[in-house]
């Protein structure tokens, strides 16, 4: 809910009021949002259901009052606190922060048709058991958590279908997968739903922190391996299943704060032309296509792009792919470089986990085009 | 002048046209605006002169046909050639860029009142020998020209006055100073022009590239200092002359991309409390302040904050100084501790400095408001 | 003690058996030596008290066994566990180290003189209550304790003097200031034993970790200010007490690794000139040159002169100071650029401490300079 | 040539002079070396040179006088201005340098039998062609040269053979690949003489600069990719030929600067355990192991082990090999991570090239022996 009279940053909203939703003509009532934890991804994913004209954000939900909390009030979004503990709510008042009721109060009085649960990994557990479980209320995990939380891992154009599914059935939770997996699903589903896909393996640099936690963590000066093979594959197969047979993945930590770097190595069920890659990729949803021929030499030109697009905060939510880079070697294998804006490539999945786990649109075609119009998800870069 | 049809990013216009210019309810020609260099600085200050009701973008120039240019095309803004070189014009044509004429054209046909010049530093003094003396044009250097490209170097609440008088008498030439030096004159005023200040030693961390320039560019892993001591007092005495009669500065580069890092260690001329320096500084345009205890413990939550405000690329403008850590040491020292933001705290001393230049406003802190109105420069940060 | 048969790394021993100790043609017995806490400053004092002629290192202890600990054995350091704790034992000898006892029973059969407390800071006041105080043990603390644990913080060439003198009197403990603070010392030294100094600004921009804690911790692309003011200055006044009256110092951490870089805005009791300073600095032991005319512009070439002097780990030991910076302003104030090597100027600190506090070297200069033949510290770079 | 009475840093010479080289009891004349630009591997195939019983380092040229070169004079070594201009003769002698000669001087002289050149990449063509071509003068390149140059290039495990027989047939010019190409050469080796290689493919992390550059240059807080496939894979092919038919790489570059990470994929000829594979890698000369359950969990502490060895600028030559990493997927595919030590491991094939050139050694094992023993080349790191 926004309040009235809280104008946001200026005089002017950054995100106008929601529009009534009508669908067919009818007016529908909105699905009530509350988003739980507002970090890198709860205050995206905030900011994402307040811009969709069939949900309504009934406000967020943290633990502290920092000047995140801050800046979620000022932008005319109620607060609540994540847990019912009087003195956090008395702490996070006397740091200035109006605290609206807690997290608990909105399920108890059916406040909230789905949480979006965007606390810290490990935490999702916890709120389940002793929140969403309790009050019967739908919830929505994040990457951080095990596909176990939810039993469903889900990317849009890969397996929307299977959770409307689930959601026929009974199912009230959806675990929307990390940057790292959503962006492989949406790369191998551009593969395997043209060519098949046999075997793959993917190689991942990931950023080692967040910008904002620079500050006080991070790595310094050197590349830290996961274990080998990588977590990145076998999370793959929550969502794309066995789509593909021979799947591995390995991964390192780098210097840098922005963005991961993505290497494929693919081996496809037919015999292809780079132009076959190349058409498959640019068709496929939440893709787009960078070239070094245009000065795009690595991710710090990507992320000053993202910056100039002028959306918030740069945030594109696609993955941009060297288009000059796909390579076929022989003719079943490919190679491709990608970048994942791991802040925000996951917030449209999940607006449409929640039209997914709410039956509020059964195409996924329509739920993503409505996500990506409203967010104004780029098709291009520039 | 921005193209008909061209809808910019989707089908939004970024920035609306800007409409009409009236002052006292008349209305008046627009000035015209050629920006000159579409880099880091040039792509904002185009931005910003289009959001201004009483200037008019006619264009922007540069010399390649990259990413950059592509985006400022796609904005709708017309793109010109900085230099008159056929064989410059057919590569940037080739390269996808509709190029409409030459900066010199421009010049030549009367079609810009002023050239704001955002080449790399040291072209300036070509194109100004080349290009704006043979043609008579107004012309506004940035900082990394030498205070002698102009003979006048400026910051709005320091030095409007001296502008305009100036240009009274016939001057032509403007020089924006550098973002750290621009930094440190509005520092510098809140304490002078409320306390006198005989003495006062600067120290800097600069950042060492721009986040773009990153991918090919940079330092690594080190802190590399300048001459000591440094050109920014030498610098700041251009834009405030005798204000500070003892003043020096210091600078190293740091292995960082974004922000530069000051320290003031400030001698005042009468004694003062905390809560007089906090004044002075709370009531300075375009000075800001953060919180240790809000959780804004380094430049990357500042940074964070600034990505948060939902501006165009994270731009503040405005100088974030840590309030908590202003300290007096005996009655008349002051340590301050602040960030510049180092891309962008320049822009709206351009747009003041159009407005001096040619006069169309002749009080500074109309401008000043003015600018800052259209710019959304915010006045708290969260 | 060092294990026989144990050749150290391939058949050479890296550090030659420690010779006879003679002192005035007579043979006298060593100081006996533990070394608690074999991290980046405890192996380097282990190797440095090796190196000594009046001390034994009896072995060093740990509370782990990975790569560190297997080095120090294969070096021949007999191995001790911390703690007393029969698990912790047996958890490092299944890992492969060969635990010969525990500190507290080195502590309980007198087999140590001194022992070195180089644990993590905070971990030496525990010890002290536990160990120390309870055997009658002498012992020196590194600069993460606070100078209260001993009540005696130590610089070699500022206080050796009252060091000597509080022994004398009974005091058994002594604290080897950190890094900064040593760094500082030695400059500040060199200047107000020469010209008196009323006032001094030290301004640090420090590393943010250490290279091997990089893997896992630190800051990224991010400055992060110290409270203002830091807690260097105050350190600084534990060893040279009122040797400047008016000294305040103020810090930030930067996004490097290795060695923290120093600036001095330092006041004089008399008018200089630049050459009595720069002669004041090339007097003082410890202190070093570097000059940017020889192509040494910053951290990185300072690191690498100190890996090309073919010491252990690229240990210097000494300040580099740029000459070419050095820069008087007026006639009573000096600027001057310094860089700290953090993991090894204590090292022969170290050393000298354990000879102020077992008084076996009454003379300041002839300790500093025995420490320094040992551990071959460089009188010039290059 | 040593110089009689420089005694190097302080009293002692790092490097004791080379002792008289016997061969069966023969005494046998040394191999005149001579050391073309002393930069981070010119320097260090100086030292190494200079360890050998079987050469003479006649002298190091370069063309500056910064640190660098004074401290190759510090050392003992005679320098030589790379070039036969007297202006850079002048300069370097201006500068405190004492400049014996020019490297052409030696070259018509006969004083050299081998030439290692070291110079930046590039330059190698230019003295090829004016000064090794025109004195008939053996020359040694580095991996930043094309294969061309010589139309050989080695590693000394894989080819020293095909080393030897090319000079019996009279060639006089050899390329010790980059250290990238030398450390995946040493890795397939190991795969292919024990399982046969049919495919594999490299992925690699490169180090963005070396330390001492990154106080003027690197890349900052980024991943660039290399054109997609790299070069290095067609790199690795010039030493092992066919040994791998299909053979492919990718890199990028990361925003740290001391050691490659390397990842291989590689799929064997035959069904293997991960034991066999553990087994080919530990039996092979110049790999060795690290383990995550030591605490070595990425570069920043395999550089720390380097430092502690002790060995001249923390150098270790061989290829650490994260051991609990090693995978084995199905019974024929192996993933292998690597660090690759680049400033070093290049430098005993250097050593080996030249006895190859010379045909001084005819056993590849004996060279790599000498060499190693010489070196003190660990066989394990802790």
């Amino acid at each position: 809910m926004r309040q009235k009279g809280n104008a946001g940053l200026g005089k002017k909203l950054l995100y106008p009021p929601v529009s009534t939703n009508k669908r067919n003509g009818v007016e529908m009532a909105k699905v009530k949002i509350g988003v739980n934890g507002y970090g890198v991804i709860g205050k995206r994913v905030a900011d994402a259901v307040a811009l969709q004209d069939d949900m309504e954000l009934v406000g967020i939900s943290d633990v502290v009052a920092d000047w995140r909390v801050k800046m979620a009030q000022r932008k005319g979004y109620t607060v609540y606190c994540s847990v019912s503990d009087p003195k956090q709510i008395e702490t996070m008042k006397q740091a200035g922060v109006n605290v609206a009721g807690t997290l608990e109060g909105l399920l108890r009085n059916g406040a909230l048709d789905v949480v979006v649960d965007c606390a810290p990994g490990g935490f999702g557990v916890k709120s389940k058991e002793t929140l969403y479980d309790k009050y019967g209320a739908k919830a929505i995990f994040e990457g951080g958590e095990k596909h176990e939380i939810a039993g469903l891992s889900f990317v849009c154009q890969c397996n929307y279908n299977e959770a409307l599914e689930k959601a026929e059935k009974g199912n009230k939770y959806c675990r929307v997968v990390s940057c790292n997996t959503t962006a492989g699903c949406r790369i191998f589903h551009a593969l395997y739903s043209n060519f098949k896909v046999p075997k793959a393996r993917m190689f991942l640099v990931r950023r080692a922190t967040d910008p904002v936690k620079g500050d006080s963590k991070g790595i310094m000066n050197t590349v830290v391996p996961s274990r080998l093979p990588s977590h990145h594959a076998p999370d793959v197969k929550t969502v794309i299943h066995d789509a593909i047979p021979d799947l591995y993945s390995a991964a390192v930590m780098g210097s840098h704060t922005m963005y991961h770097f993505h290497l494929y190595d693919i081996t496809l069920g037919q015999e292809v032309t780079r132009e076959d890659v190349v058409n498959a990729l640019k068709n496929e949803p939440r893709i787009c296509f960078v070239n070094t021929k245009d000065g795009v030499m690595g991710l710090g030109a990507i992320i000053e792009i993202s910056r100039d697009m002028g959306l918030p905060r740069g945030d594109i939510y696609t993955i941009p792919v060297w288009e000059d880079f796909i390579t076929v070697i022989g003719k079943k294998e490919v190679l491709i470089a990608a970048a994942c804006p791991n802040e925000n490539n996951v917030v449209p999945e999940n607006v449409d986990a929640i039209r997914a786990l709410t039956r509020i649109e059964t195409d996924w075609k329509k739920s993503l085009e409505k996500t990506d119009k409203a967010l104004r998800v780029p098709k291009t870069l520039y």
